[in-house]
């Protein structure tokens, strides 16, 4: 495959890109905490790059929140990312991303991911990145201003792309011995460059068979490189009405512990499934940085079932399951008896 | 590769073998704890198969405890396996096992797995197993006591085992992106047939170069049962004395802290490297008996280092390093000053 190569200044810009998002994103949260600081380590990689991690640690609203920028460089990429990119192969790569993941204190507050990466080896280069949220009790307000913020930052660049990296974020972000997905979803893409597909999924009809089939945005590298500053840009105004919503509600040990046995699912998916973890930790990354994803403290429960009708089990039935979050009218219904609106 | 047949009833022998070894161990860890009772749940798997769970948890000694008996068929082995089987390809297959995973409440006390095994598919059969200690404090005695009574079992069979067994167990029990074993270790075997290699783990020099070359037990049907019926009939007597002896101490804060982070470990090996659980989960196991190896409650910590010179640096340095528990006096200079002697 022919790819035009990028700007002669991509990596510069993509990474003044990535560590503005990490120091905007950090300000932004430190504001929010009001007590919380991040404590910022610097770490160089043996086989070349480095980065700088920062953690905020028993803040006020958040229990732990770490986000990282990276920059990375090798001889070979790892066979999980040659499967998908053979012409990579026998080429020295680059990449560079910013990741994010939030813990709150409260059980009414969602964790958050997100990441942003892009990668250069060889005769080829790409754009992949998203954000999700993973609540631990049901608002549907909550889920709905998400969705909604995530998909005006895509269609500010391109309307074809929410239909597809929305239904593509519920595939990947899925616990299959659970049956569940990681939380609401949010966006999710990868592997973007000007001639690929748009969706580079595992299911074989793909989201593009479901919505925005046919739509495909113009995707030169401007266009994916305004695509994670949008995207990226989104973040604050997407999580933190949310939090100031929330935050204020009371809570007991019941909340607590659910919260904590849900925050096991977050382990399960990061260790067994998630390729930004997998990747670091086949590169030979900074196991603290990679690993400063898992929550604080969590618990696992055997046989665990929550009583029906109560709001555990709606998070669980309705809550991680693929919803059309900002289109689905009956959403209302099943969550209003519960307290799971406004 | 033409291999023996095994007896005519081997899979009944082995079904009574290893639910024989789940009764007795749960009987025996019922008389130590003296309140906590184990839960039995029994489960089919659609494709065929099924098993007996049980789990005690809240005890006065064990925090929870999951002792699982599995007996299950499929119409092909997952490709992990088939690499290192290829005659099974093609074939049903069959398997049976005993696994055990205990977490005291006590950080004094260590926790402790079990696994042993049985597979037949089409022309081919082995065995496999093991049982292995991760304490949170060190003890020396302990680890030294564990080992010796598992040497004892091996060599009650051949005394070709233990050498060999021993530095698998380190090296399959390793957590690469920490560079810690997951513990003081024991004995890991798997693969187990007349014909084939001793030692089958990814050293390519192996452990029968470091100690054992030469001595390879016979190893027919009869003499691998016997190692798995010697093996599995020393668990309580490699682990109950500990449990006595240490069950006394006070503990605080400090101590508990540390216990919840090392399981922190303990999810990391599980959820990435463990075989039984990935065969679990590709194979579509039963989630919940799958996972009942989890700690119920666990704690991560970003950038933890023990202050130097504690007793919770000489766990890390000495016991997540693999040691010659039972020949290596240096042990005790290194251990003594800590109280981790006697």
């Amino acid at each position: 495959m022919t790819l035009t190569p990028p700007p002669a200044d991509s990596r510069q810009r993509m990474k003044a890109l990535l560590m503005g998002l990490q120091d905007s994103i950090c300000a932004g949260l430190e504001a929010l905490d009001g007590e919380g600081r991040f404590r910022e380590d610097s770490w160089e990689r043996p086989e070349g790059g480095g980065g700088r991690s920062r953690v905020l640690r028993e803040g006020r609203i958040f229990e732990q929140g770490g986000v990282n920028f990276s920059e990375v460089e090798g001889e070979n990429l790892p066979p999980s990312i040659l499967g998908q990119r053979p012409e990579a192969e026998g080429h020295r790569w680059f990449a560079t991303g910013t990741s994010m993941v939030l813990h709150p204190r409260s059980p009414w507050l969602p964790t958050v991911h997100l990441n942003y990466r892009y990668f250069e080896a060889g005769p080829v280069w790409w754009f992949g990145g998203g954000a999700d949220l993973t609540p631990y009790y049901p608002f549907l307000e909550d889920a709905q201003h998400f969705h909604a913020t995530l998909k005006g930052a895509c269609d500010s660049v391109d309307p074809g792309y929410y239909p597809v990296f929305k239904p593509w974020c519920d595939e990947y972000f899925f616990l299959k011995h659970r049956g569940e997905t990681r939380g609401v979803g949010g966006i999710f893409y990868d592997y973007q460059e000007p001639g690929g597909a748009l969706y580079r999924g595992q299911d074989p009809r793909g989201p593009a068979a479901v919505a925005g089939a046919g739509l495909t945005p113009p995707r030169d590298w401007e266009a994916l490189h305004n695509l994670a500053a949008a995207c990226g840009g989104a973040f604050l105004p997407s999580y933190v009405p949310i939090v100031e919503r929330r935050q204020g509600l009371a809570w007991g040990d019941r909340e607590r512990q659910f919260q904590l046995y849900r925050r096991g699912r977050y382990v399960e998916f990061n260790l067994v499934f998630d390729r930004g973890t997998i990747f670091g930790l086949q590169t030979n990354g900074r196991t603290e940085s990679i690993l400063m994803s898992l929550p604080p403290l969590v618990r696992w429960e055997y046989a665990y079932t929550p009583e029906a009708g109560s709001r555990e089990a709606l998070l669980t039935d309705l809550f991680t399951r693929p919803q059309d979050w900002l289109g689905d009218g009956s959403l209302l219904e099943r969550c209003a008896p519960h307290g799971a609106v406004g």
